[in-house]
This record gives C-alpha cells, structure tokens and sequence, in this order.
C-alpha cells in the first residue's frame, strides 16, 4: 500500500508492505550510479542493514553505538566525516535503517550535508514506523536537552515493513502503540477502538496504517509546527517532564507518553483511556518526584514566559490546545 | 533604500543606507519582547555589535576568534549551547554583525536551533555585504572542506550600511571588490564598466546596489542552487583550486577568485577584464603549485565524475555553462 504525503515540492510515498525491506532497491528508486551511505545502529539487527545495502552497486553502512546516548554532536559529526571521506555530493543518498535515533540523526547529517542531500528512510521499530519516521524532523540531542538542535528535512520516500517488527522486543512493540493510542486519541476513533478491544497487536498492521493517515492529515496541514501540528504532543509535555525527571532509560519514551496523556483526559474519558492503556500493557501509574517533574516542565522547549500549550482531549477522536502554566500542569497530574 | 528579495513565504528585505545600523531597532522590526543574540568576531570593532546590542531589550553578545579557522563544527556547538543556556526558544532570534565567516556560521547556528530560529544579518565586510549575506547560504567547514555543512535558512533582514566599510582595511575592501566584479562581468555591463573607468571605490554605494540587484535576480530564480544560482560560481571553480592549493590566508577569497576569473573569460574579453582588475587593485597573476591546484580541482564539492559546471564568459554582461573535466580547466590557467 502506498501512502502519499502531499507537501508540494517536497511530497514524498510511504510505501508499507510486509517484506518491503527486501525490495528496498526497487522501491527506494535510486538509480545504480549513486552512492548511498546505510546509516543503522547496533541495536538493529545486522541482516536489515545488509539486505538494503545488497539492493545497490555503490552502498556503504555507518553503524554506531545503540541509545539516547549517541544521538549527539559527536556521531552526528562522524557520520558528515564518513561521507566526506566517501566524496559523497549532492547526488548521492543517506539511508536510515533503524528506530528514531537512527532516522533523527541520519535525516540530520543527510539535512546538513552540503545543506541537504537526499534521504530515505526505513524504520525497524513501531515506534518509528508509526511516528517518527514521517512528517521530516530530524534532530540530534545537546547536554540534556533532547532534539534541540535539528532540521526540517523530508524524506524522499519511506518504506514501512511489519515483519522487521518480529525481531522487537516485547516492551519496545508497546512503547510504540502507545504513540498510536495517542493518535487514536485525538483523531480516530476507530483506532482507539482497536486498542480498548485489547487488539492492537493482533491487528498491527492496521493500527500502523491508521496512525500513520492522523499524522499524514496533521503533516500536511502543518509540515513546520507552526499550528496543528503541536496535537502530535498530546501526552508529551508531561511526559517529557517525566522522562526527564527520572534515570536515564528508567522508562521509555512510550511508557512517559502513556502516563503523560491521563492526566490530560476530561473526566469523560479518562477510565476509557486508562483501560486501553492497561489493555495494551502500558503503565497507567508511577511513583514520581514532583518537583523535579516541576523543574523538567518548566525547561520545555516550546514553553516561554507565558506557559505552553497543551494539548487536551475530552471526548475520543478529538482534541483540544489549552494555554497552561507549569503550575496548573502540575495540578493535573 | 529597500531591496526586497522576492521568494515567497520566505521573502525579505534588504536595508541599503549609510547609518542604518544606528537604527538596527527600528529596522530589524523585531519586538522587544524577544531575545536576540548577536553573534560577532573579534576582528569587528566592538562598537557595531554594541549599537545593535543598545537597540533591543533583552540582548546577549557571542565573540568567537576571528577568520575561518573558527568557522568548524567547535564553533557551531558554543553558539548553540549559549542559545540552550539562555533558554532561547523559537519566538526569539540570531542577529549576525561580522563578515561572511560570522554570517555563515550565526546563520547555520539559527537553522538548526530547534529546527530553525529567525535570523538577521548586518554584513560589515564588503564580501559580505555585495555577496554572501543575502541568499540564505549558512555553513560550516569540516576539515579541510570548506562549507561541507550547512543549511538554506534564508535571514529575515540584511542591513546593510556602507559607512561600517570605513574600518576595513584597505585589502578587505578590494577582496570585496572582487565579487563585485564578478557580478558585473557575467550579468551588468554598467557594473563592470565602473571597474574598467576605476570607480569602484568611489562609487561604492553604486557597486554595492548593482551587486545586490545581480544577486537578487539569481536568487530569486533559483533559491537551491540547482540551476543558474551556479553562475554565482564564475571565478570560483579555479579560484577555489588556487584557495585550497595555498598557505592558509596567503590569498584572500577575493584575490583567488579574481586569478580564477582570468582564465574563465573569452579572448574578446580578457584583456578588458585584466585591465579592470589592474585598475581595482586585484591580483593578475601569481605562482601556483600546478600539481596541487589540479589536486584541489579535483576534490570540488560541486564536481563529480563527469567533471564541474564552469562559468565562462565571451562577452561582458553575459555568461554560458560549459561541463568540463579537472583536465580541461588546468588548460585554461
């Protein structure tokens, strides 16, 4: 199936179909006489890496360490120094095979070098698949700030393939439902429907088809977060406070957008919620430390003197921008 | 006088007159609820970033070491971090008070931080101000690479004030000549022939309005440099060659691309073109190393197998693109 995000000059195809990877060659539609530089990580198992490189004449494969941690100023350079010392132009191509550390970073680097090559990408993890691997934000991390620096750079084509999901650890498919759920949420009733049944797993390849429509309709509407795409944030501004709040990987992303959301659910559809979440296997509570959710708030980045905008929904399927302060957030949680 | 630079949602204007730094405030337009940095050099005197400064509320100043050798990815990181110190957010802004290596590089900075804050330049060489501040090009270099990274982030304002040229050393003012030339040579005939009567300096206000109007038309066309921006190139092919090929600032960027030029015009012309650089105070010949200008020629960013788009010129006020290998230009110079 082919999904088209319409951008104007910049639109590009999902393309999402078990065993896509395995085609990568033909679908990707990069002509033989370029080269391309295969970016992955070593947490994404090695053969995915391989069977796209074997699609192309002139492939190279830049792996680094696995996590958080290396979405940083130092990788980032490392892989513009790898393309460099291959001569790459601005005809060649980066290919990102991985989660959202691998897409950010490469989409960067792939962004910056020689202010913009072409980029490709094929996400091996739910959470990507359903999220991060469209609507082109690409960002590395700087100190603890995450996805400070970046930039907006689309890809010219995404290939979505649902069986590299069988290698996922059980814990990381449910860290991307949860983005799902979120987008069920806010834009699709139906979607969220399939998670209140407790189907989501079961029937994955419609709920990441699903998804990926609310975020090609907001993408669309708002490529550069000017407006509606901060609905996307729904369950993020306290769940970013949370997750910068605790140890380092303590939760995982997911897991923080999932206790992230309740809280911003009316009294109408709050036990819905948190029984789809406690369907899906995702955490409704956790024992925080307040003040230092308080503090993370109060760093957001897209918050100013005023407060920021948060994203809240009172009835399935629809949402709602309120201005908050920190201190009204904190109520609610 | 207003230039405006006509490129859609992206368009902006530039501010040509003497004085108009002393009221950077009221042109920039930028309200006093926002936050700039202005990002500096040593080598400008003080006074400029400090009359910008004077003019906002909520100002802060990075001076970084002046010349190129400040211009890499070390740099690039302590802009952005005094950006995340100062918990700078997308509503707040980048003001560029230097040559061409601070624009670039306060211009990358501003790209990429949170995907892309507003910037504002104010040249004060005159390279920067008849060239590389307008047209959207900010960039980094990366070992020996020169502007391998970087980003199309177009300003939101130039200011541009010919009085500012008064603190620039005799040489610097020549160096800026030289892409005035180039300007003249391949698109404006008046232009040129201001050189060849050797009134550059004495009609400098004239030559910086010819050179932006040159510039404005380019860029307007082809904002990406995927077609007639390349024309913007003339006397760059081998004048980079020259550049790479030399002790570091033994030559200006200007005196390259003067020799460069040389070689790139027809027979009809060159006698003409010699004479005008003569009469500026440009260089016309110098010893080269012919092995390592070749070396260089063939590491251009912009070539490829095939060889690089060169600029040449049979007739002034005109230009074609000729396709040609490493080999054929060494036989031009």
């Amino acid at each position: 199936m082919i999904i088209p995000i319409n951008l104007g000059e910049k639109s590009y195809d999902i393309i999402l179909e078990r065993g896509a990877i395995k085609k990568a060659g033909e679908y990707l539609g990069i002509s033989q006489d370029r080269r391309v530089l295969i970016v992955t990580d070593s947490g994404v198992p090695g053969e995915y890496a391989d069977t796209v490189g074997r699609s192309f004449e002139n492939s190279f494969v830049f792996t680094f360490p696995q996590g958080e941690a290396s979405k940083n100023f130092d990788t980032y350079r490392q892989i513009c120094e790898r393309l460099m010392e291959l001569s790459f132009t601005r005809k060649d191509a980066v290919i990102a095979v991985g989660g959202g550390v691998t897409g950010d970073m490469a989409g960067f680097a792939a962004a910056t070098y020689m202010r913009g090559i072409d980029f490709y990408n094929i996400p091996t993890t739910l959470l990507s698949q359903v999220d991060s691997s469209i609507g082109g934000k690409t960002a590395i991390d700087l100190g603890k700030i995450k996805n400070i620096i970046g930039a907006f750079h689309q890809p010219k084509k995404v290939i979505i393939d649902p069986d590299v999901l069988s290698t996922l650890s059980e814990r990381h498919l449910k860290n991307g439902l949860a983005e799902a759920l979120k987008a069920g949420i806010i834009m699709d009733t139906e979607l969220f429907e399939i998670f209140e049944r407790g189907e989501a797993e079961k029937k994955i390849d419609e709920v990441i088809e699903r998804s990926l429509r609310v975020k090609k309709r907001v993408v669309e509407e708002d490529e550069k977060e000017t407006g509606l795409r901060k609905v996307l944030n729904f369950g993020h501004t306290i769940g970013h406070g949370i997750e910068a709040s605790i140890p380092f990987g303590e939760l995982y992303h997911g897991e923080c957008v999932a206790l992230g959301m309740i809280p911003m659910c009316g009294e109408e559809i709050k036990d819905r919620v948190i029984s789809a979440l406690v369907k899906t296997g995702l955490p409704v509570s956790y024992s925080i430390d307040r003040e230092r959710v308080k503090e993370a708030l109060s760093h957001d980045k897209k918050s100013d003197i005023k407060g920021v905008t948060a994203v809240f929904s009172r009835e399935i399927g629809t949402f709602e921008f309120i201005n908050m302060t920190t201190d009204e957030l904190m109520k609610l949680i």
